[in-house]
């Protein structure tokens, strides 16, 4: 018989059930939150309501519904959205809900409409959400009392954001100013969309989000790294020799791109306000490696005709990053966006939608297997990392470990979410 | 930047859980029910105890069980129920749970059996629930005291009713009284089954039992409204240009139905008592459209050998509906009975059964696929609809919506509903 | 109209719930428990907290994990746990848990490894657990405060036991030394797995155990009935006359057993300290029928191969049962353990591991059919019968009912269960 006795003893239960309320005044700053944040129903329900039925949600791109009529669905938690562009080529949202008794009214992902019919008992309603018609009703039925349900929406540079809020965070239209100059150039809204992915993630959306907010990880994802400049992990003083020769290309690449930009006229300082705001964000212009054009195999281009009329190819990235749900990334030739929307406390949607100018011809101006490999790959290879993080943490033997000083991007992530909760339970 | 204000905004959240009692007591009448009542495994649970464990509950024709031996197993909620034949050839109902450590007996939907024989330790009873037969006990054991636990059970026509009960409600008898003399010329005791379909809707059992008490939402039924007159929703002075000739063409048919009903002896005035008793019906005699005799796409029989010695087949149907979870179509030549049974809160069985002659031959007097098409693609049309009032009424942003005036029967469901819980709530 | 009245009448709906603590309290002995316990997340939690990560729990057999490096995880409830050969041989137990973020670090049920690697961020620990590696952290970063979890381990006889408290019950070493000169003799620390069959039962782990603790069911195992003596269910006295001369055929085969058992030094003595000590055990080793060599359909050696030098393969077997999850058989050429694995209120891993000497060589000594065979089919009957349980069960008409005389250690089972209960609730 042997006999090995145990240097750190795990608990056998967890303690006495903590209140969420607890839990999140309880966190301790540096570490990965308790495991209930991650796991457990509760959080779930205190997310959709503190978070993702408050704060300004990133849902779609306009290209996504380019002419009046035209509309895409979207499930926020247990919400579903229309968004509609009306006869003003407005972007309206409103709840997917009949006012009669409640039937979901639109239920394919996107396609487009002239009225919003329900297929129940055929009420019908505008593309601005009034009620057109009503069947068998009594005479004091006053249809102006059932008009669809809004939601408020802001379109910015070519990016739909929805809240579901009876008051939104008022810092939104600030915050759309600072980074509008930035996108602008991009042309967005004369875009067109190459390809949409849907991913799910067996994982909890902060996980998602977290692993988003670092590079710590990214020897995990080879593709990528061969676009970026691998030293995410390191201070100039601590680069490591065997990375000495891919900070130099990178110190030139740098310096040749900000001569681009300000050439260009085109914005690039870095603002990162990721915490300290409702709408938090972080903005920045980088140049890649290789080619230094767009995220491919080689860093050239994924497709001929540029997003705008761009004196040159060679622009690197612009990267945007919108607290809670979205990370966006502009290049010359097409721009990716990425929005996260959480499904259970387990399980997580990663839709990803490339972007390229509206003229550009597929098979002709690129091939979408090339235009998506980088990102679809990374996305892939993302998956497998949280879902075993989700898979770790549901253990009771987790504990809250401490995030590394490279990882200050998703503490900032956790300080403005924790943020969110007091906010919330306070309110 | 496009920037829209909302008119009508939905909260941010759910206002605090409001207690199931409180829910039953504020309920708006004139209004379809507040989400939970819908989405929750509360209600739910709240259902099986108030509804589904205390009513009369429709779940078999008699003639899924036409000889001595013959059972049937029934799932209500949580519940399994053996209906057996016994020897003397009445319908007895039981608890299918062996009183030794609690298996299951009967496994199979249907079969045949001489003794009710536990499949783990041969604990042996007979169909009439008393132990017959416990291997290996001490000599204290009293077999007496192990018999099955029995449910009360009644037949009406050739139907089978149960209640799970201590003391189902006293007025099914009264109600059976009344309602016999419509059904018993249908002949169903002696009726054999022709087909039974089992449809599983993911709705919350209301929404499929609301669903039928309203024929607002019928232009979604094609098929069926070529054999009713689908003039539901208008009063005769309401009946729109469109319709007159339809009008005309029932009138006339409903004074040649009454005549032949008064010829026959057969009873046609209708009684709707649907929410004023615990055991809430409505029975009605009227004519079909178009040849008149039966629920096809032409209106002729399906069933060339009739369920009674007729002199004509064109009687056009006899409709009872019974409250919480049954309705019924009699025609001439055969009979379907519609049975609706919670499986979750979202997912509901609608087991529908037709009834033809016991001497009627499959592929000589009837085609099955004849007999079941219209009723059985208008199941298939409403499980679409009811899904798709399910999925909107789980939108925080729904809100109960007004009934028309066409929409009273469901008002009489809800109506009975709300009194059943609130009866079980103070009891 | 057929009226009938019930003659036991079940209750309209559950008592008020009942708490968990009141439940255990209310036990009546020698009755299966209340259908709460069988069925309720509540109880599986508690069961959990309670018993698997209090007590300890038979997870693997040593040869499983042969050699320095070689792992196995298993999962016990919400922990999974990495047991795993350190380089002094010694068999170690971790938290399958990354100390960083959480991340689970290793994801196959078994295979070997150098370190163990974290798949997220790199971190490294030895197999002893200590931190070797963590990139990219500040200077006050101290490693050994982030050495792996561990889990307390022992190893009787060549199998592995592993306790998640933090105080495992201090019998064990007691109860090992009781044992382990029973088991010693089949040479398990040099044998190897020949196959190992993972079953899924839906049933509550109870239903798995009490199941095993009794032979009532038996006649539902007709090949394991001709290995074993079917005597179970009688005293000498009371042998019926049909099973007379399988009565005498055990004197014979007893007495002859027990002169071998001599003449080798075999213990073979039972002791049954099922419910009188945390670490619940039974041991005895009785004749089998046939051939009287191992679990065959003809009684004899599936492996030719002996476990050990013995100068006979005629040892009947040697049976152990442990609580609360396993149980064990040991001929000759063979042993088989059984591992009981909680997954859901209602579905049960049940782990089957074949052992054979180290040295026999799959086709020549032995056809892993005929290994297997009795066995494997017994368990598969047994899923059939503990579904049908947890089925009944589940229904609100089940009442706990007598367990004969014969079911004498379900009752141990459940004696030793409710104690570990209260301690819990106590403690």
């Amino acid at each position: 018989m042997t006999t090995r006795a145990p240097a750190t003893s795990a608990p056998a239960t967890r303690a006495p059930a903590t209140s969420a309320a607890d839990l999140v005044h309880q966190r301790v700053v540096g570490h990965s939150l308790d495991a209930p944040f991650y796991v457990s129903e509760e959080f779930l329900a205190l997310d959709i309501a503190a978070v993702f039925a408050r704060s300004w949600i990133f849902v779609a791109a306009e290209a996504e519904l380019p002419e009046p009529g035209d509309y895409v669905t979207v499930t926020i938690g247990p919400y579903s959205v229309i968004l509609v562009r009306d006869d003003e080529e407005d972007v309206r949202a409103f709840h997917n809900v009949c006012r009669h008794r409640g039937a979901r009214l639109l239920h394919e992902p996107h396609g487009s409409v002239g009225n919003i019919v329900c297929g129940y008992h055929h009420w019908t309603y505008g593309v601005d959400g009034t009620l057109l018609h009503a069947e068998s009703q009594s005479p004091d039925f006053d249809p102006t009392c059932f008009g669809l349900r809004t939601v408020h929406v802001r379109t910015l540079a070519g990016l739909v954001f929805v809240s579901l809020a009876a008051r939104p965070p008022a810092d939104f239209d600030e915050v759309a100013d600072r980074v509008e100059p930035y996108l602008a150039p991009h042309n967005l809204r004369r875009a067109k969309v190459a390809r949409q992915i849907d991913l799910v993630e067996e994982a909890n959306w902060k996980l998602t989000m977290e692993n988003n907010r670092e590079c710590y990880h990214c020897a995990g994802h080879p593709e990528l790294q061969r676009c970026y400049f691998p030293l995410y992990n390191f201070t100039a003083d601590e680069v490591p020799p065997a990375l000495r020769a891919t900070y130099e290309r990178f110190l030139a690449a740098d310096a040749d791109a900000r001569a681009t930009y300000e050439s260009l006229g085109l914005p690039y300082e870095t603002i990162e306000e990721l915490d300290t705001r409702p709408t938090g964000f972080r903005v920045q212009r980088e140049p890649l490696d290789l080619a230094g054009e767009s995220f491919t195999t080689d860093g050239r281009v994924a497709v001929r005709r540029l997003l705008a009329d761009f004196p040159t190819a060679r622009l690197g990235h612009l990267g945007l990053h919108t607290q809670p749900n979205a990370w966006f990334h502009l290049a010359s030739d097409h721009a990716v966006t990425f929005a996260v929307l959480p499904l259970a406390p387990d399980r997580t949607l990663v839709r990803t939608t490339w972007l390229v100018h509206a003229d550009a011809v597929e098979g002709v101006d690129y091939d979408p297997d090339t235009l998506t490999r980088v990102w679809n790959t990374t996305n892939e290879q993302d998956a497998v990392l949280v879902a075993r993080a989700q898979r770790g943490i549901s253990s009771p033997a987790y504990l809250p470990g401490p995030y590394s000083p490279t990882e200050s991007q998703v503490e900032d992530f956790v300080n403005w979410y924790i943020t969110r909760l007091k906010e919330h339970l306070e309110g």
